[in-house]
């Protein structure tokens, strides 16, 4: 599968696929990972790529014409490619959508700076447009290896032993239960007692039971969606 | 204010703050980032940080010793260390949470990898708990990225002037206008004609109209709350 970051600044992306599982994916050609600079796509003279924002309002705006030629070049290069455009107004990136584009075989990612992208630009280009959550960000270049990140680890040959795609949180709406390991007590802490008999089933519902916990404190609208698929 | 990244890999963080605006803020000393490796703690003599899981289940489990050990340093070394853990299993982070943490002196990020940390460490370090969104990641080090980026932005210094505190998408349930620049017209897309015309109170009734447009759209659970804060 490969990716192309669309962005002023590769390298506040390329570090994150120095180590670890992504590194390991590339390593083993599962994973490919490019980068395309719109910078390198503007007919200016300086190379420019933003200007001041038509209608008012303050910062800079990134201009249409450096993209639209970066895009024309990518998309001529690949008709398949998928382009998914990062901005707050967006639609919430959740793990569904991960596992539905580890099937797709080229996305690529066009990460916004300053005030944001013109719009004509969104308008054109995107298949789809992302937020990962209600915060601002300095640039789209997190939210991009945020989504590159999730989608990767549901490709397969991606995730190595230590790793696991057993059930996790957001696979249901119920939160995950707390994770225990070695030694059994540490500093007068014990992992429940209940974890060291053996006894499968009262684990598993021991582990509901905690799951339903921690939904209620830290998500309460997802523990009433669970108790609404349960009745 | 200071920025301590708690993590295996240091290598999959540290690349960020090499560009950009973090990277301008860290030059002017406003910014100041940190790293410490649990691994470093780890009194095993493979300096091994993980386990399999106490009670079943698939992968490793992030073990209590090192991260103890490593904690303790840290608090020692700065009592006023505001502790963040970073799990799906938290509290969702938000823009007022960007605001409010910006006024700390000093924040740790604590990052798990493989199946997660020890709950143990959870329950005796954390001063927070959050998750960026409802999707599975490889592990902590993006999520603490997201959120030093977002406090980063809100402390006072950091955002030069091509860039911009002013209204945005989350500091009102309204996601933000589309953004034009120039030209006013690009391969047949022009920008609303509206915002050629210099009538301020117009363009911002037609930003206002377009804004509900996306909300709409993308978010209509937002949409539902600022209708009833404008009744």
């Amino acid at each position: 599968m490969k990716f192309t970051f669309v962005t002023l600044f590769k390298n506040l992306v390329d570090g994150y696929f120095l180590d670890s599982i992504l590194s390991r994916a590339i390593k083993k050609d599962i994973l490919t990972i490019e980068y395309l600079n719109p910078r390198d796509f503007s007919d200016n003279k300086h190379f420019k790529v933003d200007d001041s924002a038509v209608g008012g309002g303050a910062g800079m705006v990134m201009n249409p014409q450096p993209l639209y030629k970066c895009l024309d070049a990518l998309k001529k290069e690949d008709k398949e490619v998928h382009i998914i455009f990062l901005t707050p107004v967006g639609k919430p990136f959740v793990q569904s959508d991960a596992k539905r584009l580890a099937n797709k075989s080229h996305i690529a990612f066009v990460s916004g700076r300053y005030e944001g992208i013109d719009e004509r630009v969104i308008e054109e280009y995107s298949d789809e447009v992302f937020s990962i959550g209600d915060y601002i960000l300095t640039g789209g270049e997190l939210p991009s290896l945020v989504i590159c990140d999730a989608i990767s680890r549901n490709v397969e040959g991606v995730l190595g032993n230590s790793d696991s795609l057993s059930i996790e949180s957001f696979e249901t709406p119920l939160l995950e239960a707390p994770s225990f390991s070695k030694p059994q007590n540490y500093k007068n802490n014990s992992v429940p007692k209940e974890y060291l008999k053996g006894n499968h089933s009262k684990i598993r519902s021991l582990k509901i039971a905690l799951s339903e916990c921690k939904t209620k404190f830290f998500r309460p609208e997802q523990l009433l969606k669970y108790k609404l698929t349960q009745s």
